[in-house]
């Protein structure tokens, strides 16, 4: 591999043609992509370099789209909840939502799938007694008064959500509002393929066609309230996926009965944070299915023209679930992730796919996804771009990224030099990395971790989204840890345990989140089955580290269902009278080299029994507690907050609760973490901080060297 | 009524007789009272004061008790949970009791009342399955390895809770440990009552037997582990009342099965502040009739010997209920409450009998309850007395109390000159207040005030307890600004709402308490004809203060069941992907001269429309909103802690939601407070806190007066 070039895709930019092929040079690109609102010009696509073409097929013919309004995407809201003033109540269906966005469908399936609930009591409200009236109202008769309703209904999108966001972000004022077309209509189907094969033709210098992403979404609802703005987003829900002829097709399929309830779930959606019910996975199957088998002929249409197919992991990738455990099946070359942290990268790296490619923030557009500046005054993209490559290079030292890349508007980046030099300097560490783990890849540790969700392995080094979205989801601060430490780590839901038990690969097993969540794992812990299978193998020697609420639902004597592994319980308010146990702090392996300072309160946790050791706690309620139990060990930590300490104090715990001994390579410098490459007998030692740092690298037979770091520094070491 | 004497209570003691005058003519004492523990001489006892005399018939006849185990009262445990390792499990069922306590009743009712269940799975082992082995143990067999079990069984108690209490307090080592016996036994009854028989016949000093209280005490569970020295405790359940022949008559009685889990509930017992069951309440009212049966039997007998009766509504008050709509049935001439609050003297104040009293503390004990020097070294007993004596102080300007006393060993206050002026001052104080009462009480808001619990009525003017053993109740946070504010105050239950709506004289509804808390209703706000009535009255004009989590239980679209009311509701993390309204802060007559700064967030409170203003906000969630329902007003408030600014603010939202103009007289500086008495022409303006106040009183004809107050001081000024 060559150290200097490669590895890179570098947006270019029409009419900024000397440019692009500058920071090709200067950033050792192979590869020049357009982007959304960007074009390339004869110049770029004759210079010799791999041409990536974005293309999202749903959007593209946007005349017939607006002519044929009964064809575009569709889905479910509910209107805003109507308090009835007496026997009649008038709800006004799109109040609140954009109606840029949102149109009601009073065409198809009003009588067969819409659905009107007393919201009061829960219960619905028979057909007979609502009807449709002027003005996208509806009026429900015979109601009680001073009851709540609303209405489930039927929207058509008209207009596309990344377009949307595009247009806001960059105020592209009279550029026409783009419309999604939903492909399950047997026309739309053609139109899609024959208008990629037309693609196809019409651009030869393309030799890689990056979809963005397939067909569907992730669900975002606009409002017209410059008080919401906002209604709902969630990246993994598929809220965007019905449409009447999809939910007919569902119910021939799989005999299930589905209904816009089941969607609407009282307004929180088919949220990824929520456990999902059993016919909404059955939905997800049947919609993924759907994307496949029209995915896969879409990689059928580029490949024949001899072209590589990527898929880009966002925007439009509801369906493509590449942890279904039928990903190849699409035929896809490469998978690319837009990434912001850790986490994300081991996503990606994760996917069972040709080629991996990440694509690395700062976007270049003027401002970032949360409306600050980067690339317009007040702006700091340097400073920008090395927090988030810091966050995401850990991530690269323990598993192998292909590619890396930029997008959006490469003129932008024209007076910033030295963001030009610090990507320079990005690509050239990427490709360092790459080559080590093409030469053998770094030595794990011996524990084996596995995270238990309500998901399981379709959601793998995932909450959905990206982390500045959720910060305060505890599963997603774990797997930002995670994500950079030598751990070998699967994901496993309920159902696996319940028919299984635990798997004999795994030594560690992590449940980490609120009650109720997806991730904690929700009602999944009134099964008793599972309670039992993991006491037992805990019992047995296995290792159980809890964070947050693990295994909470309320049920009989416990709200933490493994209270007797985790030595830990929580009183959610009904114990008022019933003390505590007083204990004293001690010290303990799990917070060797750091401390359980920022471990939060969760109100309510106590002790259940005299034998475990409380190592962090604040005032009388404890926050990190270890015990052992027959002959295993648990670990509760009471929330998880990524950074250089947490993630140190995550790696301990894991190791003490797997029984295993301490770290092979570490640095002294929590600041600071080292990959050991066998192979290569090379050690990469990484500054995860903005400031210069000095540590030593510490082996088994003892220190290998003292190391002085620049700021988000990297260095190698060679044995 | 004499202006330096009577209304006071001293506590004499034996042994310090001249002391003991000295103090009741220093204090204008008209009664002298001897207390566990002490006695009172000849000397003292034909001193010419009034005498009360303690008697607590239970636990009088200790002989006897000892030689009569099975006639001593009982109740229902709980085991700790045990993990059984095979397909059987040993569980140890006193292990972390106190063996000083509690002893294993394995003589009578053990097939019939006990029962073992699988807390894995909250299902009952059948009976078949399990028996009692030698020590005290109970061995279960077929058990599902690695599910946890636990016995409820029931005990007798060899040490009544208050002399163990008091033992344990004051050292009495060798002193001997009284035991309680059942007065359900007929022979026992007869004994009781033989025994005040003769009590009162050889004491014909006594003015008034003082019974403390009568025959059972409020739950109070303590263990051996040093760690977990007292397991359980609460002021306001029936666990104690418990025994085979107390079950057995139920059954007979009512018809109803009740069972030992219905004690038990998973370990939760039958705590005041978690919502009552049917069936509980049931067994509430039967033991409260046979508590009046035997209760009524006592006060005659006294009556009959020209002594009057009262009876001390502290310690083995169970069964008494002064607001169970029957108090004054017993026929009792006086009600004696201990306080530290205001609201423990309004409940006194409230009750329907002759006399009122209040205990003030410090109780005349080396330590306080929670074991701080008081009388010993280290202790401050004027502060202390000054810190109660203020809190209390406010509530006896709303409410008349007829007299005041202490209790304990007068001895211990012989050292502190200072304390013995103090009160002093504070007997006058109380007189002063008393006479302006009997001239004609305050004038009173027009704004009256009902407090919506699980309880209603029965729980009136607290939460169970003083408040220092739970400050985490918003409810007495509440009951404690409450009770120095000129509204009238009653409580209703959810039965009452739902049968015949918000009664007529009802302006302002309050609801206030964590989610599931028998004060903020729980699965009470799961029934809409509760729901509906509010919302109608609300709608009509009426008013809605919600503090904490009002009306919340997870039901449909809404946690807060009162969303529309309020205008806020709250994502307990089940909405993680909807989006929040923003606010500006907005100033409000709600925060007329205080502010919000002290409420607490309530995490995931947000705006369920647009028109509310949002007084007070932390971060991004409301924590004050005041909100318009048609004709009606709401205020919410995220919690509420007692102390002058925030009883100012729940006055002002009291007043604001029930559409009533400002308050008629008001101090201008909140550490201090005015009453208003008309027949009189009186104001009086009392400092509530420990520093010197200046403040203006205002009237609604302009300010009355500027006054300066000391520390904790107060005034009468006369127009």
């Amino acid at each position: 591999m060559n150290a200097t070039l490669g590895g890179f895709t570098l947006p270019g930019e029409a009419g900024h043609d000397a440019f692009t092929l500058a920071m090709a040079r200067k950033w050792g690109a192979d590869v020049i992509r357009d982007s959304d609102g960007t074009s390339l010009s004869d110049e770029i696509l004759n210079s010799g370099h791999g041409v990536y073409s974005t293309l999202c097929l749903v959007r593209e013919d946007n005349d017939w789209a607006k002519n044929n309004p009964a064809r575009l995407q569709q889905n479910f809201l509910m209107s805003a909840p109507v308090t009835a003033p007496g026997a009649e109540v008038v709800i006004d269906l799109l109040a609140g939502f954009s109606p840029d966005q949102f149109v009601v469908n009073d065409w198809d399936g009003v009588r067969e799938f819409w659905q009107v609930f007393d919201r009061t009591t829960g219960v619905e409200v028979p057909s007979d007694d609502w009807d449709m009236v002027d003005g996208g109202r509806v009026v429900v008769r015979g109601v009680t008064p001073w009851h709540r309703y609303t209405v489930n209904f039927l929207v058509t999108r008209i207009w596309e959500e990344i377009s949307m966001y595009n247009h806001v972000t960059n105020d592209w004022g009279d550029r026409e509002h783009l419309r999604a077309v939903e492909p399950r209509y047997p026309e739309v189907q053609e139109r899609l393929l024959q208008a990629l094969e037309d693609w196809c033709v019409a651009h030869p210098h393309t030799t890689v066609v990056r979809f963005t992403s397939l067909f569907y979404n992730f669900a975002w609802f606009w409002g017209d309230n410059p008080r919401l703005p906002h209604i709902y987003g969630d990246w993994g829900s598929y809220d965007f996926t019905v449409s009447p002829l999809a939910l007919r097709q569902f119910a021939a399929t799989t005999g299930l009965r589905i209904t816009s309830e089941d969607f609407v779930n009282a307004g929180r959606y088919t949220s990824t944070h929520n456990q999902p019910s059993r016919v909404y996975r059955a939905w997800m199957s049947f919609v993924g299915d759907f994307v496949l088998e029209l995915g896969r002929k879409c990689v059928e249409v580029v490949h024949r023209y001899g072209k590589g197919a990527f898929v880009f992991y966002d925007d439009s990738w509801i369906g493509l679930e590449p942890y279904s455990g039928r990903f190849t099946e699409f035929g896809f070359d490469g998978l690319i992730k837009a990434v912001f942290s850790g986490y994300e990268a081991r996503l990606c790296a994760g996917a069972d796919v040709p080629t991996h490619e990440l694509r690395l923030h700062p976007y270049l557009f003027p401002v970032d996804l949360q409306g600050r500046p980067t690339f317009s005054p007040g702006g700091d993209p340097v400073k920008d771009a090395s927090r988030y490559w810091v966050n995401v290079r850990r991530a690269l030292l323990r598993a192998k990224i292909d590619r890396i890349g930029l997008g959006g508007y490469l003129s932008l980046v024209e007076p910033f030099a030295d963001f030009q030099d610090y990507i320079g300097q990005v690509a050239d560490e990427h490709r360092l990395i790459r080559s080590l783990h093409a030469a053998g890849g770094p030595q794990m540790a011996p524990t084996r971790v596995a995270i238990l969700t309500a998901w399981g392995a379709l959601r793998t080094w995932t909450c959905s989204g990206h982390m500045h979205e959720h910060p305060e989801l505890i599963l997603t601060q774990v797997l930002e840890s995670l994500s950079g430490l030598p751990f070998e780590v699967t994901f496993l839901d309920f159902d696996q345990i319940e028919t299984h038990g635990v798997p004999d690969d795994v030594d560690v097993l992590v449940n980490a989140g609120l009650a109720g969540s997806a991730w904690s794992g929700g009602d999944n812990w009134r099964r008793s089955e599972v309670v039992t299978a993991i006491t037992a193998w805990v019992a047995a020697g296995g290792g159980l580290v809890g964070v947050g609420q693990p295994s909470a639902t309320d049920r009989s004597t416990q709200y933490f269902q493994l209270a007797a592994v985790l030595g830990v319980d929580q009183d959610i308010g009904d114990r008022e009278c019933l003390n505590r146990r007083s204990f004293a702090l001690v010290d303990h392996p799990v917070i060797d080299g750091v401390d359980g300072a920022d471990l939060p309160l969760q109100r309510g946790v106590f002790l259940t029994c005299d034998d475990s050791d409380v190592f962090a706690a604040i005032g009388g309620t404890p926050v990190g507690v270890a015990s052992r139990f027959a002959e295993g060990r648990s670990v509760y930590l009471s929330g998880h907050t990524h950074g250089p300490a947490a993630a140190r104090r995550l790696d301990n715990a894991i190791r003490w609760a797997g029984r295993a001994g301490p770290a092979d390579h570490r640095t002294s410098n929590p600041l600071t973490e080292v990959a050991y490459y066998p192979a290569s007998r090379t050690f990469l030692v990484v500054n995860d901080s903005q400031e210069e740092q000095v540590t030593e690298v510490r082996a088994p037979d003892g220190v290998v060297a003292s190391v002085r770091l620049p700021a988000g520094g990297m260095t190698a070491l060679k044995l």
